[in-house]
């Protein structure tokens, strides 16, 4: 039995919303945190956040870390810096907070003994290093995408880490936790953003370009949030989900097809009915 | 110049959403409230919440009113109760709250020679004589859709009217108003039902339907809430602007299949120009 985590150092990599919020509540918890971090500037402000008690831009700052969290961008991910590859030590248990799990479960298998994929589904609107805030984990399910390779030892200081935090635990394969994603979070940012170019678009071939923008409420407001929020990260989900997005864009787009389809053949009881599931449907969502 | 709109009652036929907040509010500023309900239990509620001081089921309390308002469903609006059109006085002011204007002003004018269409654009998730709540219509769009055979001193009672109760008013063409909120309300629900229906067939195709529940999180929730609103409401703006959904639903299809075509072809940096215009785009409609 090795030490447990939380009597080391917990290493964490990137001062971002969710590396910061991590820093604030493993610090409240009496953990000791060390933070590694790209830029300067980053540092500077991440100090006196206090989001972890030493921060530094070289990595020997995880040497004697136990546990590391990779709170990185999914690019940074998938093309991990080969100093940060070099600095990791390998008894250290690794995880990572990636949105897309099986590319990087392949990649980081082959990088590290002990590195368990995962994904604390937490998030605010806001993005780095002023945007890490307590309590950000709490009552979200937090993911994990163990294989037959991974480390059992190192999965449940993982878990343990992720329920000190009062995260909901959850395991499954990789394949499954990208395809979910992708339903339920990658593609509707794709279908919320074609929602705003089809009303900039719409109302311009109606000739009523400023109506529909005075016209717009609170139902428009939800259902574009998301296709209206930050390009980049939408980006990198489409770009490193890239085929599950597709599959469930084929499946998004059969659906809209059947609902059109009510609507043109004039079957309003078939489409109430239709929407009727959908109301019921949606509760089990939430 | 007859006698301004408020010195003499004013009749709302329906106690629902709409019509009971406008019984509070006009109450509030001292107008006297005649009230024209379908069923007893209905009547009898809305006494007890008092959102008009006089409420029947028998058209001729509308008697004596300067101003009514048809605060009733579209599809009621449109296939009008015969007794109803019998006990509108034929000087009184008449306009609707109906979100599509075109085949009802079509209706309407042909019906009572002071009839405004008009749609106050506020709205909550409750419906029913319970709904109704002060303040409403305060800063929200009150758009009239008049034509040359409009009434403009009906018109110009009406817009003090929604003035009163502090709506933005505002004047566009039936079918500019009616293509415009297909493409910001009504198109937008079947968007979002869609999508509750994608992440279900979905979920299921990939065997992780109890996944995607679990995992769907506030970005889900907002996409997908008017998608599992009222049913009947949701089809009934289908129904009552058939051709303008289609239409709106074409713009939609079109720019879901531009930014489907770029994930396709791998085109990140136009995947992220597009998703960037979204972001810059969505404070215009808010």
């Amino acid at each position: 039995m090795t030490t447990p985590w939380r009597e080391r150092p917990v290493g964490i990599v990137g001062l971002g919303l969710i590396g910061g919020s991590l820093g604030l509540d493993l610090q409240g918890q009496g953990v000791e945190v060390r933070a590694l971090v790209h830029r300067a500037s980053t540092a500077e402000r991440a100090r006196e956040r206090k989001l972890a008690s030493r921060i530094e831009q070289d990595p020997s700052v995880l040497a004697e870390c136990g546990l590391i969290v990779l709170a990185l961008p999914l690019d940074r991910l998938l093309n991990p810096d080969p100093e940060l590859l070099a600095a990791l030590p390998r008894q250290a248990v690794i995880t990572d907070v990636g949105s897309v799990k099986q590319p990087i479960a392949t990649l980081w298998q082959q990088k590290h003994p002990r590195f368990v994929a995962s994904h604390p589904m937490a998030g605010t609107a806001e993005a780095g290093v002023e945007a890490g805030l307590t309590g950000l984990f709490a009552g979200r399910p937090w993911v994990a995408t163990p294989t037959e390779q991974t480390d059992p030892e190192a999965l449940a200081s993982v878990q343990d880490l992720a329920e000190s935090l009062g995260a909901l635990w959850l395991t499954c394969p990789a394949a499954a936790h990208d395809r979910a994603v992708a339903l339920i979070s990658h593609m509707p940012v794709l279908v919320s953003a074609a929602l705003l170019q089809a009303a900039e678009q719409g109302g311009e071939a109606a000739s009523a370009a400023a109506l529909v923008r005075q016209l717009a409420s609170s139902g428009f407001a939800d259902t574009s949030r998301i296709g209206g929020g930050n390009p980049e990260l939408g980006t990198l989900m489409a770009r490193c989900n890239r085929s599950a997005v597709l599959e469930a864009l084929n499946h998004y787009r059969q659906q809209l097809g059947s609902l059109e389809a009510l609507v043109q053949s004039e079957e309003w009881d078939a489409l109430q009915g239709a929407l009727s599931h959908c109301q019921a449907l949606r509760p089990e969502f939430l």
